[in-house]
């Protein structure tokens, strides 16, 4: 489908089926993510992939009720920021930084006909130091949002469109 | 083109030609802006739209030399966030909300073949308090990024595929 259909079908899907994810296409799914723009190319990303069933569970248990999709999902992706390739000049960069990875990661997921939701983390610091603590991460890497994965259970979600969703009121023309 | 190859295909474009951006298609790339997901689906994001030159340019004094593109853009976007829409548990995901609409209408301007160039606002003071001085926005709204568009003037720009970007060093299976 073309780049605005995807933009369109793209919505979040919290069952899956049993089908694994290959490798190829999970390859296929991180570099789109490392594709976005990032301030002054810093690229101040890093991904863990997860499929131990295990292990997501324990990311859903530190990420509050929301993150329940985890359990099912074929892989996920805890998606952090990288403060040692950090613009120096103004750090928090990093936030939208790994903002634009993840959502190119939702989309490329939905070109390739896998589900997925996104899991907010930061800024809510119970979730960033549960993750952190759970992958024992070093100082300079911060948890920020998880991605759930999988083919979805009910395979029609992924082809609706959905209705425009265009607000006037948030368009300002020339001025505020 | 497909999802994957607007994504492989977005760069950085900051020279542009003179033909306009019609309304229709820039209707479709804010469009695109408001069709990510958001926090709670908050969608607490809202864009000033910009073509008069003499405003173009005042938004470029303020944003810093990076801005420079924005002097020849057809169009500028100011993207905000709108904290009268945020999640009250957690306002900071304005931030990520607002990197993901914006992520959308550079991804959608490449599809309709339009160049854009992502200029970094927020989280530098600076920028944000001059943005917020020039288009007298309300305490309410804060700038989060500008994106100057355009038909590049070197067409073949968007027609380019990168290279592969993936990294591995930045990829951890399982575990840190």
């Amino acid at each position: 489908m073309n780049g605005l259909d995807v933009i369109r079908k793209r919505r979040s899907i919290r069952e899956y089926s049993e089908k694994p994810i290959s490798d190829e296409v999970l390859h296929e799914i991180l570099d789109a993510g490392m594709r976005g723009p990032s301030c002054v190319n810093a690229r101040d990303w890093s991904f863990i992939v997860v499929k131990d069933k295990d292990t997501l569970n324990k990311m859903a248990d530190a990420n509050g009720s929301p993150a329940e999709p985890l359990r099912g999902a074929n892989v996920g992706i805890l998606a952090c920021g990288d403060l040692k390739r950090s613009f120096k000049g103004a750090p928090d960069y990093w936030i939208i930084d790994v903002s634009i990875a993840c959502q190119n990661i939702v989309l490329a997921a939905a070109e390739l006909g896998i589900g997925s939701v996104w899991l907010g983390t930061y800024p809510q610091t119970e979730r960033v130091e549960g993750q952190k603590k759970l992958f024992q991460l070093p100082d300079s890497v911060i948890p920020h949002s998880l991605i759930a994965l999988g083919y979805p259970k009910n395979q029609e979600e992924l082809s609706l469109g959905s209705r425009s969703e265009y607000e006037p009121s948030q368009v300002h023309f020339e001025k505020w």
